[in-house]
């Protein structure tokens, strides 16, 4: 809608090739078989936007309505069944485009929950669970406690949160365009690949864990 | 719709009934109270179409609305509170009915997806993922990885999507009679207990574990 | 509706912020960092209202658009980041905000089901859900088994059932008031506070653990 739709779609379709990489590829390293992968992939690259859809009534959500947001996981699990020893080498490239998605995914998100007329907080709120979702819930199936609430994993949530912030705020001040949106995804990439090469960590409160 | 109503909804409460029953199973094993027994009961025999209903958006979803859906898995909560000694000793019998919710639940969600205007490829999808869903959502609440990601358990989500697929060739070929349905359930059901029988599993990826 | 509406909101609102404070300090407690800190905030007190406005069609849910309900929890976060050593001491205290949440969560859950013309023994499902869901929610992203299913607590969902179950019955039967509504809420609060004095459990199925 703000964005160029045939872009948006690209950058979509990026991100959910580089989110389902990921669930793929937790999944063959959790000896899962072929269903897994393909289960992992799925959720990982769709639950985010699933999530969003429920909540603002857009059913049913595009991760049934759009045949290639649901055919592009199927490839990444076929990529990742036959050549998965070469992908774990490339890890840094998987990496790199799940940045590219966590950008795409949280403005993309908060830019859908304002077209359906959403408070711009809860626009802030969904733009960063659309992100963080399918992440989460690979976490979940996988039987890990999700990356993004413990401390030695770089800071995920928090990029995401800044994309959607951004493109919020470009809302209310009446500055969201094609350009600007694109800048705000733009920069949660850039914070988020900055996270992984310093290592940025979110705090924790003193004292943890004697409770 | 396309199956005899009646007929439909006494496949439709054996297949909650059979689920209901490896869900409060599941949670003796795991030494849940009763409170647990009854939830695990009720998620695993109504988790699945609940997804479905919230996707194609039928909401209130059936699992609310039709009173016998959601208790008859207290009724398999109170038979398997008092005789589940006897029933472990036919889990054999469970594992038969179980296949049986598996394929009528599979053909039921895909017709469902279909009749509420979903592209035969979701349709597809919802279909399994009414099959599935409720045994994944018992597996992690009771604190396991979901038995259908995992190589050690027979083929289940196989079945399914031999199921929901058939369906919607059907629906495509315009071959979709109450006959040709029951047939895909059937189809389902058969594949599934072969693959009990014969312990056929999903391949893995090779070296998976390593990464 | 049924009861003043500001009385209703202020009740609302301690419930949130004690469900909020539960959830930051689990998070503490498993070391997680601020963004697991809030994630499980928001999850524990928005949790089970979401799932209920979702089942009965209610979208966008009340967690994204009612503001002071999603900002909530962030106070509670930072009150725990910050306070949490002194927390701890007061545990008491926040098992009493809990019980308060409890009861008035399980009633509004299921006043908000019958005024969107649900059947009363799904209302009496919903208000439950909505008192329960978001501390399952909880504990399960913070890898543990929901502790309403294992038996080591005290009885949770049971007192939830008392409230919505009477709401049920004053609308069957013509008495709900604001009075009686408040009545309701007050026995779930009070069962939930006895049980924990008492050490109330659920029982278990004898001779489970050995399937």
């Amino acid at each position: 809608m703000i964005l160029n739709p045939l872009v948006q779609q690209v950058l979509d379709l990026i991100g959910i090739f580089a989110f389902a990489l990921s669930g793929a590829l937790l999944a063959v390293r959790k000896r899962f078989d072929v269903v897994g992968i393909v289960v992992l992939a799925e959720v990982t690259a769709l639950g985010g936007g699933l999530f969003r859809d429920l909540v603002i009534g857009a059913v049913p959500p595009e991760a049934f309505t759009t045949t290639s947001y649901f055919t592009t996981p199927l490839v990444a699990s076929v990529v990742v069944f036959f050549w998965h020893p070469r992908l774990t080498r490339i890890r840094r490239f998987v990496l790199f485009f799940d940045a590219i998605g966590l950008g795409v995914f949280c403005v993309a998100g908060s830019l859908k929950a304002l077209n359906h007329g959403m408070h711009p907080l809860a626009a802030v709120a969904l733009g960063a669970a659309t992100a963080i979702g399918g992440g989460a819930a690979r976490d979940l199936l996988a039987g890990d406690v999700p990356a993004l609430l413990h401390p030695e994993s770089e800071i995920y949530a928090v990029p995401a949160l800044v994309g959607s912030g951004l493109v919020a705020v470009l809302a209310v001040t009446g500055t969201l365009t094609p350009i600007t949106s694109a800048l705000a995804a733009l920069l949660a990439v850039v914070v988020r690949l900055l996270a992984l090469h310093y290592g940025w960590r979110a705090p924790l409160a003193r004292g943890g864990g004697s409770l």
